[in-house]
């Protein structure tokens, strides 16, 4: 048992000779030595993709919507398609592996491989998660930042990968700085035409009366694996659910607001561009509750 | 002599001891053997920066230049700044330790390192090559692509990383292969607002009249290190040079245009969308021996 454990998953090359399928599908190896080349194009070029998968008491969380998406992912960016038998058997394989805690969670990449040698590279990384109380129930600072990108882009430009959950996210994490330099927590994307996108890791979620609210997919943002069962949770309550654009505007007069991740869960948003936004503590509570018992 | 060399830069953490200055400050390694974690943030997040460095003759073409862009992209990234004088000596020794060779390059990557340990990873990689003598006078077919991104978005929204190159390229790779998809060698970018832009690793460089000109940095692209080259070249002819905004049909119109980088140098652009272009054979035959003879 380890507090954290990595599969190095058995890549098969575009000439693989057929002796090659008895191999192990995937190997254990030590995460505290160095596994990847260099000349890696994940490395190199930010060229593969990913995704991160909460586990609670050894229970992969949404894991064949995690599933899904990769496999969507790996599809924009032509990658060779995943074996999603063999990355499930990894992913369970490597919970077994780590020391059971309160919560964890697991990561799958798949990159492109060395330039030139026709062999993706994967893994799956297992460890376990920080305490997120505090942000769950006291709520997040958020900015809204410009993504640049028109809403649409994802139809008229697919070569930009909106929508794909890649390696290529220095953006992302330039974001997260650029709000800490405005004594924010976390950032809300709005598209070049003014529309309210996702979080650098979340999706949005807000609540206007008895309806429970999403921007969707299509816009470049990622099909949020926990927004589906934030509205699970709302249907089960009563509520209406349904994907709506909105303004940061809109976004700032809703009843309340979340950014909602695997990991992290639902995070309230308290302020959104220095302004004060409403807080359902009893809604995110209740959320939260329901998010963490999906894992029991 | 290899035919290709690796040196790990000795990076110090953010809390070294004092000692640690009388560490070598980089090493050679076998580039052949895994030398990265799974957890550098290069490999997850695409978070860090490269340069690639043509070399001829055992000369590293225009390195002042590359180590300013350098430690530009960092100051950009929030990264440490990189000791030039550090990487200058392993460019300069990677250069050293490689087999002579017609033409080669050095890559230098800095990445933010492990997530949490607070010490980035850096490395310098050489190696030989491949000849491009083809694409140099035969020319190459380009196809305008939507960057997504309108021409003011590095003044506007400096967190989306406009302008420094980063390890998050693999939209610069997706385009690539919509090229080929196009039937087509390779990219000029276009701003949503309709201005021709850079290629995913080159500078756009054309022609009119007696005018040779650029796009200019300032629109979210790379000071390329070539075009600069290109200019004196232009300038000892007695041609004048500038930095001009253009449409992709202007670019269309042009009395030559060109692709112009570190290690193929010179490209002629002989298509544009499938519409024909002028190539300047005589031009683009003087200006790749300039860039070739820079390196004796």
């Amino acid at each position: 048992m380890a507090h954290h454990v990595l599969a190095i998953l058995n890549q098969p090359s575009a000439e693989a000779a057929p002796h090659d399928a008895d191999a192990a599908p995937f190997a254990f190896v030590d995460p505290s030595t160095p596994q990847l080349s260099v000349l890696d194009l994940g490395a190199t070029r930010g060229d593969g993709i990913f995704e991160t998968i909460s586990v609670g008491s050894g229970r992969a969380q949404a894991l064949e919507h995690h599933l899904r998406r990769f496999a969507g992912s790996a599809e924009k960016l032509e990658l060779p398609a995943p074996d999603l038998d063999v990355w499930r058997a990894a992913i369970l394989a490597a919970i077994a592996e780590l020391q059971p805690g309160a919560e964890s969670w697991v990561k799958t990449v798949l990159t492109r491989g060395v330039e030139g040698d026709g062999r993706p590279t994967g893994w799956v990384y297992a460890t376990h998660t920080s305490d997120f109380t505090r942000v769950r129930t006291e709520g997040i600072r958020v900015v809204t930042l410009d993504r640049g990108y028109r809403h649409d882009v994802e139809s008229t430009s697919p070569w930009l990968l909106a929508g794909a959950k890649t390696l290529s996210y220095a953006i992302n994490r330039a974001v997260l700085r650029e709000a800490k330099r405005r004594d924010a927590d976390d950032v809300v994307f709005v598209s070049s035409d003014g529309f309210v996108l996702e979080g650098p890791t979340s999706t949005v979620i807000y609540r206007v009366g008895d309806r429970v609210l999403t921007p969707g997919t299509g816009l470049g943002i990622l099909d949020g694996t926990t927004q589906a069962n934030v509205f699970r949770y709302a249907e089960s309550l009563g509520l209406s659910t349904g994907f709506e654009l909105a303004t940061p505007d809109q976004l700032r007069g809703a009843d309340a607001a979340w950014l909602v991740s695997s990991v992290r869960l639902a995070a309230p948003v308290r302020q959104l561009d220095g302004q004060p936004v409403a807080v359902d503590a009893e809604f995110t509570a209740g959320l939260n509750e329901y998010l963490l018992g999906l894992r029991d």
